[in-house]
């Protein structure tokens, strides 16, 4: 017999992309920064004793918010640390949102957002973006309308890669009357210039995530942080989180990580090139590339290739290059690329060749 | 205004052990194993590579669920990993726990608990231990006539230290109607020959919790384990958890400190050699202790001294010595003591016959 409730039993779960063991195969499947963590990151670890093990940690990961507050210049209290965003966004579920009540996404959006909502068994308002990937210009009223207390938007954009500006996300907060969390897993990749943090202090109901996966090369650590008003965290901190949600070794790696800005930049730096140079040799091989803000590009097989997009991800995968591929109504024509390395970038280019020969 | 959700409002959050900084203090407050984790432990922590953190762990944890298995004749789908053990906790009441149902404890019982019921939203259908703190004798259909779906027993119990016996459990698990979740994080310390994880092939609604926190000495790693049929663990794994819920880091350290079962055996010989010195010297003093097969003993306060449990524990404090003191009705006479090393028992007890004086 089964002794899951029923709307486990009915829903489906997660599909993480591919973590294939070796290091022979070209990785752009799962949007990893291609280039290592700071080295300070590393001296960290050296540094971590078996006293640090033994012991329990800090139950807030106080010195990694102590390092995150400076950096962002809040203090701890409009900060929460979390094992990997994935974690933060549960929680805004928990802690926000009646089960049964409804939460919004935008359509297509990071597939994890629907499965939590399962989870929790509460219905999902889903708004289609627009032919230019665009919100619909009644976003906030429909949400509104439906009573929503939790909208869910990954910005820049998943999969697409674009961009909601500040001001447009200032004005969504402003519209919503439920809680906004802003999912920025992808923001340390976007142009110099962009600063949604600054908003908490004008929006009350406005929650940021951010993590060390991507902008860090840390996928492997799952550290992630909430950004947000002092009144709209106390209960995540306080309440609904895990005690001692965040191990020892990541609070001490991710303040290492957090404090080395000049090797993260650098790396944020390296991606933006290579993004404009995949996107530039994606579109003279014929592809229609969205201008992305991300460490990925979403890529449409042209037209006129004999090979559909699932047939060139099953090919790539052939020839050990992991892209990720979508069977969705709107994404299906279309690979998501990773940002990887100058030569990983010319080992799939000359395999794309290849196959659209 | 507030965003939480009205359960979330009222409710109190959990209240961990203080975690002092600084070595000069004898903590013996929190169930710490006090001996160090395993060298080969150690060892792994050295060889964690830049390329580990930067890559997505295993999302399933693969390399220490396979050491698990191992450890317990078991095939990974019979376990599941989590962020300590207390994830395996929320994610038991997640998976089984329709929102307002009711879950079952005894009363007293491990603290987080009720927190996490308050969380789920649901009510807590309490069992009050009998005088010699043994579960009721109709406890199974008192839950089952409650429609209760999920039972929390923590065994070794908390804060008592008594155990029951394989064969207790296999009968409650027999008549219980929902999931029996046995809480087995202090199992380690009990005197050998206890077994209840063979009861998995005989009950598919049991739910054996793991961690290696205490007796792995490891709680500044988080991580725990769940026990069960294939069945019963498939929801959680394929599901409920959060997707990449262990670090890579904690995959290789835990796998590691499974794989060195000597070192980790030396240290429960340890610690059950000095439960028996600390529970003989309290008693000489006065004290009643229950006996314990856990790593801490719960001591009532002699009648005859001047001196109440909290007091004891605020002069202890005042020493830089930290035990625990619960200040709920049947345990505010007591205090709970984690086993330290010899030294720092001689500490305890020179304080304590000074405070008594």
């Amino acid at each position: 017999m089964t002794y899951a409730r029923e709307n486990i039993e009915q829903m489906h779960g997660y599909t993480p992309g591919e973590q294939p063991l070796g290091d022979h195969v070209i990785k752009l499947n799962t949007n990893e920064n291609p280039w290592p963590p700071s080295p300070q990151v590393m001296a960290a670890l050296r540094d971590i004793s078996a006293e640090t093990l033994r012991r329990y940690p800090s139950p807030s990961a106080a010195h990694f918010l102590a390092q995150a507050a400076a950096l962002h210049q809040l203090t701890p209290e409009q900060l929460v640390a979390s094992n990997g965003g994935d974690e933060l966004l549960r929680l805004a579920l928990t802690t926000f949102v009646t089960p049964g009540a409804p939460i919004a996404v935008t359509e297509p959006t990071y597939s994890l957002y629907p499965v939590l909502a399962a989870i929790h068994d509460s219905p999902v308002m889903s708004a289609e973006l627009d032919a230019a990937w665009d919100l619909p210009v009644d976003f906030a009223e429909r949400m509104n309308a439906a009573a929503v207390a939790l909208t869910l938007l990954v910005n820049p954009h998943a999969p697409s890669g674009r961009l909601l500006s500040a001001s447009q996300i200032s004005t969504l907060a402003s519209t919503l009357n439920g809680v906004l969390l802003v999912d920025e897993a992808y923001v340390d990749f976007v142009d110099p210039g962009h600063d949604v943090v600054s908003l908490i202090h004008k929006h009350d109901n406005l929650l940021i995530l951010r993590t060390l996966s991507k902008g860090y090369s840390l996928a492997g650590l799952r550290l992630g942080y909430g950004i947000g008003s002092t009144s709209l965290l106390a209960p995540i901190k306080e309440k609904t989180r895990d005690s001692y949600n965040v191990d020892a070794i990541a609070e001490r790696l991710g303040a290492a990580a957090l404090a080395d800005q000049d090797s993260a930049r650098q790396t944020w730096h390296a991606v933006r090139a290579e993004r404009e140079r995949l996107t530039k040799a994606l579109r003279e091989r014929g592809f229609h590339v969205i201008d992305s803000q991300t460490n990925f590009c979403l890529a449409w097989v042209p037209a006129e290739a004999r090979i559909t997009a699932g047939e060139l991800y099953a090919g790539l995968k052939e020839r050990d290059i992991l892209v990720r591929h979508f069977a969705t109504p709107r994404l299906s024509d279309a690979i998501r690329i990773s940002i990887g390395t100058p030569a990983q970038t010319d080992g799939l280019l000359a395999n794309l060749d290849e196959l659209l020969a």
